[in-house]
């Protein structure tokens, strides 16, 4: 199956009021920089980026640019080495200066990227969770780029860490029986209401999750500690609470702030401060210890990661695959956070869709922890095979390719 | 003085064979995405960004969607006030969902950012390194956003900072008469032979630099040392010889070959990894030491450099205004510097137009120490008003502005 034309898509959607708000980022669209590559049959392969709406077309205009050696290549020749050929298309010496490894680039890159993990998978006509589990450590390896990680984490070390896994397989698979929890990011959007906050509460409840996350922040944390102890109240002692400050605070703030929020027992807080900051978030980790630390969703690439990891600056590792480099760079730092023995929780800017396969991926070739995957259900509608949640767990896909089709 | 229509300008320069290439960048162009900011009269305000040239598009285009809340406003408003007006820019939220404060979108707000101060002191009638120098403390401090810094470098900080160094001006104030040292870059580009390299050393020496750089990384490091010994054996002992890796190693490598390296004594050595490695350049600062580390052409904003700093990881501070968030973002980087006693020797992306002016602020206002200032001549010809050089010394800009209009 060869790639015979390469198209983009700048999709966006609006959200209804208050969805999606958080401290820093109101009245937003959700969107998408989609990465579509033709074969001149039915089968595409569909990647995605996530962005907020305005800029989304730079991104679809560095996908047509970084995108066109893919062109007239067999799938399979790429994927026997897309370590080699992601690196040939990131380090395009001009493009490069724009990073390197970040921002509109790097973003366009995670569409490719996921493009040919989805027509792969297509091609191979399987889901991506399944192909994924069905290559040997080498070739899984083959598909991802380690430069820059060889002081933590070498070609040699991945491939021990990923063999090592492989006679306890059988006892982790059961999740794709079970399904994989999830957790309710919807519950506690910035603008919601108190009312609102607390409905959302029960019905999350009456729903099956028993883990939700509310958006803090404010400008008077009164209102955060008020609106925690709304969720508290409602959901109960036993119910995992989850903070998100999507780095409104700076350090000195967030460690006053974040003492103050530690009484409403919070399983993590969320973007504390700017996400660049990794000796920040490594003094804020040790001075709110034992209440741990998650962030993200705006690191961009995995040197960043290697240094949370190496300061124990980040207890929740939220890479997302649709704001990284795209699979291959999630997996890089999902083995990276393997070795430092921190938990991979995924943002999801997919909504779980693509992100449903890589965290089974994760449990059951990796050993990470079957934790839960953030659920934000706003673009449902909008996919073609939408991620099946039932009493708060994602049921495990069947269907070809890595669920990020869009409906057109 | 107001804002009355934006335009942009993709300015791309092929450069010479061999010229600007090193270990990672061949064959590139030098390019700016230029803001220009009109004023309904003669003046007009040009700031550049710096890129190699493809991509250089994006940066335009983000440069007219951030810069687009400037129109109608008079220049003297919003420099009363500039940082809260550059934060007002850089965080609206689904451009900052682009970075943060990286990127494209962070190059876009370069060329934004410098256009209106080059405005400002053409508005003015001075030179831009007068213009700030004549500004109070306060009124500086009013210019940049210190937001995310404040465990280091409070706006309380920073005005002592300033404000104690008053009284000394005069005495450092002698290098408006004397000229700021340059160092000459293109001495030894990656892909010039051994002949040019011996040949361009003699040229800088009769043309009075006394200080070069050369670009390594090659496959074989034993190339590096015999082009350093070259370069050292035609500039004598007392010459000042940096090396630029331009990011060729990984962490283990630049160990390494960093340690054969420094049998040239060399001065510096220039990027040796990644860029966002804050922690691998700890650990080779360390590993190296006495010999120093310089980085900063790619390191995108003042949350990476505060920790760079913090972690001891730099021993020259090389922010460069056309490639961080423009001027005032990097005085807010050398005001840090200052904090750490890390001498500021930029990156000149703007073939050190603009950072003539700013390098004589700092030694001035904020007491860095005069060291030197890059110097690259490809562009000259393109400038309208290019830097002079007598004896291997920047002399002093005297007309109005920051020195960065280019000929149409």
């Amino acid at each position: 199956m060869t790639i015979t034309a390469i198209t983009t898509a700048d999709r966006r959607f609006d959200l209804r009021a208050g969805a999606g708000s958080d401290a820093i980022h109101q009245n937003i669209q959700y969107a998408y920089a989609v990465c579509h590559l033709h074969t001149g049959g039915t089968t595409t392969g569909t990647g995605l980026a996530f962005t907020l709406g305005a800029g989304n077309d730079l991104v679809c205009q560095a996908i047509n640019a970084l995108s066109a050696p893919l062109l007239g290549k067999p799938i399979e020749d790429l994927m026997a080495d897309f370590g080699t050929v992601y690196r040939s298309i990131t380090d395009q010496p001009a493009y490069r200066w724009l990073g390197p490894h970040k921002g509109v680039v790097h973003l366009a890159l995670a569409a490719i990227t996921n493009a040919c993990f989805d027509l792969w998978a297509k091609s191979r006509q399987v889901p991506l969770w399944k192909l994924l589990l069905d290559l040997s450590p080498e070739q899984l390896l083959a598909t991802l780029d380690l430069s820059y990680l060889e002081d933590e984490l070498t070609h040699a070390d991945a491939l021990t860490l990923l063999t090592n896994q492989l006679s306890t397989r059988p006892d982790r698979s059961e999740v794709l029986k079970t399904g994989y929890r999830g957790y309710d990011t919807s519950v506690g959007w910035f603008n919601y209401s108190d009312e609102q906050v607390v409905e959302n509460t029960r019905r999350a409840i009456s729903n099956g999750f028993s883990a939700m996350k509310l958006k803090v922040g404010s400008k008077d944390p009164a209102r955060d500690i008020r609106r925690a102890g709304l969720i508290r109240a409602t959901a109960g002692d036993a119910a995992t609470l989850m903070l998100d400050a999507n780095q409104q605070w700076n350090v000195p703030q967030a460690r006053q702030i974040c003492a103050q929020l530690t009484d409403v027992n919070p399983y993590w807080i969320e973007e504390p401060t700017h996400p660049d900051d990794v000796l920040g978030h490594q003094q804020l980790a040790r001075a709110v210890a034992p209440f741990k630390i998650a962030t993200g969703e705006h690191i961009p690439n995995k040197v960043i990661f290697k240094n949370f990891l190496q300061a124990q600056a980040m207890d929740f590792c939220q890479v997302d695959a649709v704001r990284v480099g795209g699979v291959a760079e999630f997996l890089a730092v999902s083995l990276l956070a393997k070795k430092f023995d921190v938990p991979v929780v995924p943002h999801v800017g997919d909504m779980g869709q693509l992100h449903q396969h890589l965290v089974l991926f994760n449990h059951i070739a990796l050993g990470h922890e079957a934790l839960f995957l953030e659920h934000i259900p706003h673009l449902r509608s909008h996919f073609r095979h939408p991620a099946e949640i039932v009493g708060g767990y994602y049921q495990t896909p069947q269907h070809e390719g890595s669920s990020c089709d869009l409906i057109d």
